[in-house]
């Protein structure tokens, strides 16, 4: 075959090749802006930040400001926006979160209101936004160094479980701190605490490793959200804070407005991921 | 003299180690607070971070979150209080931030209208307080290295400039960089880099290093803030993100109120200044 192949053949393949060349986080948001990508960014623009959304109005956001600062393993803050701006500058300077990420919920009072695939009819001049850090950015580095996603293998959201932790209260805003659960193989957890505490903006390394029990977690196999995994003889539980942990406790003073992404659905960033 | 030492001299000296033990935070913070400490905290608790204040009322805050968010060089926040609080459960569980610093200012109206030695009679519930990394952190690492800190073997205050890199706006925050500038012996340049980057939330790695007018700094003997100190044969100009930044894009505004603390007299945080 090798043999056989022309000049035009070298040509194609180059095409192919550069057909196959990595997206840019720049024209996976255009994609989803016009509409032609509804589904979870997991996977996509490896080498980025990708990002968590909370919108409150004004009048919660310094509480919720406070919230994430004094919790910063499950609230890494990424960016935070003046009061109705939508353009993240420091994130992605010509992006608009109001159009570009995958999808949207609409809390109202605490409860789910509506999903939504943008958010310009109901924007307001009070809107506060916070980008929070994902695990998504460590997971690509775990995974580029051979460690196993048991949850990416299955094609399963990541088993998620209130803990006993609790996270430090600001103001009204309380309660126990979600994590995540991978379980990894005993022989390389070195590597993977040392691989997670490089990416403290994507909630760095692990809260908890060994026993549940001893964060409260009695059953791994019924997470509270996502899917359960199966822990394998020679593999350990590992947890780390989740980014659900600032939506769940912001729900429970049932503001009376909150939208958040759909979840899976992030906004991917112009951050490298090796910034910290 | 030392044959002649019996158990008495050794129990004496014993008893003089302990008494120059080095101070806690907690114990430094006790005596701010009796009224026994007001000069500047450079030099002392160096294992611990320390931090500026800026407290200003609630309709304010989200901005100002926002500028430093988008700052994180000249504005690492280290703890946001909900509006009210004065407890910063996450640097230092037991501190008062209206007593436990060595002196405030008070600004109205963008102008410095009084120094008070603390903040109980004047405290409002909807102050929002900040708490942001300072470069006496890395100063201390850089000092532990064996490398010259120029302005501390002066006894003077760090040189600040006004440099042309403007910061990230955040509303109508907006404003230059204002940078800190030591002179570094240039066989060790990479040292200081590698040291003063594990310090992100102490201003992290320089913003610029060499010919001053790159950033648009004309004359390092006439330093916006603070005193000027001598660059010479064989040494660098090194230029850090500074914590004056935030306070002087904040009163450009000049906000109806805001509250920081006496130049030097920082905040010392029981945060160990290895957490990052």
């Amino acid at each position: 075959m090798a043999i056989s192949q022309g000049p035009e053949s070298v040509l194609q393949a180059g095409v192919a090749r550069r057909e196959e060349r990595v997206q840019s986080p720049a024209e996976l948001r255009g994609q989803i802006r016009a509409g032609d990508f509804r589904r979870t960014t997991a996977g996509h623009c490896p080498a980025y930040h990708q990002a968590n959304l909370v919108v409150l109005p004004a009048a919660g956001a310094a509480e919720f400001a406070a919230f994430c600062s004094r919790n910063p393993k499950p609230c890494p803050v990424l960016e935070i926006l003046p009061p109705g701006e939508y353009a993240p500058t420091r994130c992605a300077r010509d992006a608009d979160l109001r159009t570009d990420l995958p999808g949207y919920r609409v809390y109202r009072e605490g409860r789910l209101a509506e999903k939504r695939p943008d958010l310009r009819q109901i924007w307001g001049d009070d809107f506060v936004s916070f980008l929070l850090g994902c695990s998504f950015t460590f997971e690509h580095a775990l995974a580029e160094a051979g460690l196993p996603l048991r949850h990416v293998e299955q094609g399963t959201t990541v088993p998620m479980f209130k803990s006993s932790i609790q996270c430090l209260p600001a103001g009204s805003s309380q309660g126990p701190m979600v994590v995540t659960f991978r379980p990894m193989p005993a022989e390389r957890l070195s590597d993977v605490l040392t691989l997670s505490a490089r990416y403290p903006l994507a909630h760095g390394s692990p809260v908890h490793v060994g026993d549940p029990a001893e964060i409260g977690i009695h059953d791994l196999g019924r997470p509270d959200y996502g899917d359960p995994v199966q822990l394998r003889p020679g593999e350990v539980p590992v947890f780390w804070a989740c980014g659900v942990t600032p939506q769940a406790v912001a729900l429970k003073s049932a503001p009376e407005l909150m939208i958040t992404h759909e979840p899976g659905c992030m906004f991917v960033t112009d951050l490298p991921r090796e910034l910290s």
